[in-house]
């Protein structure tokens, strides 16, 4: 679609590629899903296609407009021959190799699972056809996308081959069909490419097991204090607790956790760098791992706080609730007692649930923000924002919310049953850090001393800090 | 903004365009909203742009920077002429015969029906002109998509006409603009584009036709059943309860039949593949259809089970539970009875909640990877995971939070009122059955079959399954 | 990536540019963090990229593949040099005045806040060589965009200079990174393009003044109306239900006068376009820039809507809630009453909560077709549809909602404390005006008028309609 010929002055005098009517087409070894999907695709974008098969008279359905031949055929009349066959077959290229001779191969095979071959799928097909040249690319993408053009986050397209002019002509054809290209150098950097589409969420990993392990934690030991204990000095069972009580106290302890987390390496970066007086040490390698899953550590923990939500907005309609509400009422009769109403109490309760929701609120809107489609669409300024600034707020209601939960049990003796503190108390720990620490750097000489620093500044070398500060 | 005569060396010598200090403008028919956004995007990617106007000293507000003269005048001074007009209006270019002779013209109109005029716009626009170059084009673009710059969705233009030269000049322009082209053909394929901007939710049809027939079916049953009944039998008149108690109750029953009819199609067409021993032969275009419309019909239920959520948690706020709730407590003060607490049911009704709980979570997080932003994001195998496994064990949750509700209620005779059984037996009926199945799928033995097929072995014809293997 | 020599017949005779493996390099001088990024991106697209630097031997980390050399020796080998160095130390560039003559200087360069020096960076650059063409850009992308390539909204690179050579050469660099590329003119437009990174969220901060306005007005109307009055005349103090109650009172209200001023603007343009007879005027600023800001009002009324949810949920909870029920059933039973249940009650409220979840769902829908990538997803029919319909029905359900609530106690003089009427009756005022304006102009007569207004026709002089009847 991009031209050549043609500059900014729209002409219609013979355009060198529109009076050569009779283009070189493409060529499609393979007649499967990815290679109907590629064909039409190609089509759609003006090129011309051939498909090459082993039955050219009786090969399943393909795009109107295209022809099939025999795979010598094929290649003879394309330059470039696009591999869409499984990698276990293919032998039968060995046969071709007059005819794919000096042809550009691209390779966009995938495998089912990593290091299913001792060599990469490219690097095995440039071994059996040495005579072309060959190109790993395309596999990252799904049929689906190929068909139906690139879409945000399906745009990029990551070549790898060893002859710089193969990869050239790959990429033209790659940025006619509208596809953003990466050179991703020779092909040696094929297996890395092929195992791109086998990911399973790598960077969501480390996030779901901390979930997991705290949540495991935390589950045992509220089991240990809260029901084992009832049982153990008395005698009652309340086991039901387990499906609801126990897990509304889980979900909001890891989600408090997990959301300190989010800010706590922001936190440990400053005072590195205050220590260091410099920003151009690299930090240690788990602090920038810890840097790059924030986002994710913090989305897992909005998923615990909704959960926490759900769960609590559940306990008026629960037997167990209901039952408790009508037993206190009816001994309240009998016995002849009136409990007073106590304006404190109204006071701490409402306070407790009205930072709660205030705080829920801004996580929602923190997660909201980190939608691709919605931080693509923030300067970097306003992402900043939001992410630091409210995400401080956030951290901040969401502490105050567990320290009204707790008020005055702090010091009360019969709250640490077996010794053991109640598990909202260990999940104030992190976020009070973080936040007594944050409160720190915001003094008004250590914030400018910081900044400084961020511009580049350096404390013991000050007077050749010109090349240094670059910007941030 | 893409030029021709340079190649990756960056060279300051005389640009052949930039040189060319008075290039060709491109005209513009019309001055309204569509033809100023235009204009302004125009000259922002570097063209020159004339206007033609019938009054050309008193049309409006236009981009500064542009000109305005006759039509005549603007026509003859350009190879390419945007007609931004209404179909109405196209008569006075019959005049222009001379001056249109050999140019470009693209229609971007649009109508405000469908079938509103026997033959399409820009079919009247090439018989009018039978001289110039029609080219259909731009017209899925709002406004304010070509004043503001591609974005993701509304990157592609397609464009179809009969000279291919013509095409390919339009679709310059278009690349330089930021937007994927598409080629739709020749001049008779107008229609269809001129009817795409006309399209009000096509694939949302069926799914929300499937969601209203349900809910009506499911409210009359629940009518008759509850309301009627009470009213015949009791002679207890209990309409209030429609507005609330009713509709709980249907909206989860729509909800689980449309979840468990998201994966039913998936299941059916592996029994399908099982059968023929192929993955080769089409499946029947009803079954297609159906796979095409899986994510509707999962947001549609997904929408469903929130008001599902909502509606139960707002049960206590609610006056006739209220009174209940009171009422049952004063008879157990007056008839001096105490009600045991049952742990069974304290288990039953809790685990009852916390599935369904977690149920509605996943399906939240269903809902949230189907936004396009995040679902882009994903390598397809993630999506895959997340769309297919996470999508089962979402049903099964979902399916188990409604045995829970069933418990002990499916074997006692009172519960089948009329000889009817409750709404909530009939939702199992799909969602269980799609659970089995999918449960016989996963044996080892049919897993193996079935996964080779899906890699393209076929059972009948075992020996030349090479040509047939390709990616799936 | 882009290519120029090739047409759409793919090629392997020499590429001119494949063909000189000796390209001119790129130049970038800075190794900070955004130095780092886009060379990694340059270099990635296949460019030759060369650092300057002070100190070419202990400079930081670089991307392997690129060569570090003094700044002169850099600027030398090179035609476009990216300034990569903060503002304040552009002054060594004065040294370099032989070496950078005719180059192309692209200055990246931001500022802390907004009006930082007197003139713009670019501008101050140009100064200091005035024998280099300046070109301001890319300033407005991030780091992270540079080195991951753009996505979705950060796809768009803005330009400015005086040379419209060396624009362009900047334009193709940016192009073959897989930018847009738009021309905002000459260096004078500098400034503005510095400004652009320093904005915080200015399309939102109309609807959030309003927001905050009127949430202080109502929760001071109605802190003297509830708390204030129950002291001064029952001596009550319920100032406890500043947290919880009096929240829930003014969230909803403020989330229905912004959800009606919404819709208000497009009312009165309805109303000015019937007075006037044409849609050629233009609409008056103030409801130019209200139309504007439509999506951010809706969006904050939204939150306002959710708040008001959970706040409402959470009812049941409360201390004093619980307190009420239990002191209201003691006290039917030592009066011996028996409160009988009111079925119009119960359909009253019933139907108030049920309309209220439904308008609240429809706004929940509302939101969410308003995130970029699924309302990029929609043909402009479908977002008209849902934005406008769809909206006034939302407005019609919540209306409905807020009538319901009051049912009786318009008429009931008790309810006006001190001659005020309660908040919910203020906010339903404008929702009121919108909701019968809009009926009045869906009337048959008015409509029909509207309509042809709105394609093209004029009321005073119909007989030139024809070039104003464009596409609207």
């Amino acid at each position: 679609i991009q031209l050549s010929s043609t500059d900014k002055t729209v002409s219609l005098c013979p355009l060198n590629m529109a009076a050569a009517p009779e283009q070189t087409p493409l060529c499609i070894f393979g007649t499967g899903d990815l290679g109907f999907s590629l064909g039409r695709r190609l089509l759609q974008s003006g090129y011309r296609v051939v498909y090459g098969s082993r039955r050219p008279h009786s090969c399943g359905p393909l795009p109107p407009g295209t022809q099939v031949m025999s795979h010598g055929a094929a290649a003879q009349s394309a330059n470039l021959v696009f591999i869409c066959i499984h990698r276990e077959n293919y032998g039968f290229l060995e046969t071709l190799l007059p005819e794919l001779r000096g042809k550009v191969l691209v390779d966009v095979s995938n495998n089912l699972k990593k290091n299913q071959y001792p060599e990469a799928n490219a690097e095995y097909l440039q071994r059996l056809v040495p005579g072309a040249h060959v190109v790993k690319g395309f596999n990252t993408l799904s049929a689906w996308a190929l068909q139906n053009g690139p879409s945000d986050a399906n745009r990029q397209v990551y070549l790898c081959g060893n002859s710089a002019e193969a990869k050239q002509t790959v990429a033209e054809t790659a940025t006619k069909l509208g596809f953003t290209v990466l050179d991703r150098g020779s092909l040696s950097a094929a297996r890395e490419l092929e195992d791109f589409p086998l990911q399973l969420f790598p960077e969501w990993r480390m996030p779901l097991r901390l979930a997991v392990g705290l949540t495991a934690f935390f589950f045992f030991y509220l089991l240990i204090r809260d029901v084992i204990y009832a049982y153990v000095e008395q005698q009652k069972d309340i086991s039901f607790r387990i499906m609801v009580s126990l897990a509304n106290k889980v979900f909001p302890i890891v989600s408090l956790i997990m959301l300190s987390l989010c800010y706590l390496p922001g936190v440990i970066a400053a005072l590195l760098q205050l220590y260091r007086g410099t920003k151009y040490k690299r930090f240690p390698d788990w602090l920038d791992r810890w840097m790059l899953c924030r986002k994710q550590l913090g989305l897992v923990a909005l998923a615990f706080a909704s959960l926490h939500v759900l769960y609590t907005l559940l306990i008026p309609i629960r037997y167990y609730v209901r039952y408790k509400v009508a037993a206190s009422t009816i001994s309240q009769i009998k016995e002849n007692r009136t409990s007073e109403f106590d304006t404190a109490i109204a006071w701490r309760t409402d306070s407790y649930y009205s930072v709660g929701i205030l705080g829920f609120g801004l996580y929602l809107l923190l997660g909201i923000t980190s939608l691709p489609s919605v931080s693509n669409a923030l300067s970097w300024r306003e992402f900043s924002f939001i992410q630091s600034k409210l995400g401080y707020v956030t951290l901040l209601f969401c502490t105050l919310h567990t320290y009204l939960y707790g008020w005055n049990k702090f010091l009360r003796p019969s709250t640490y049953k077996w010794y053991t503190p109640p598990g909202y108390m260990l999940s104030l720990i992190v976020p009070t850090v973080v936040l007594v620490v944050k409160l720190l750097l915001l003094l008004p000489c250590v914030d400018r001393t910081l900044t400084r620093i961020r511009q580049g500044w350096e404390r013991t070398d000050p007077e050749d800090g010109c090349e240094k500060s670059l910007l941030a």
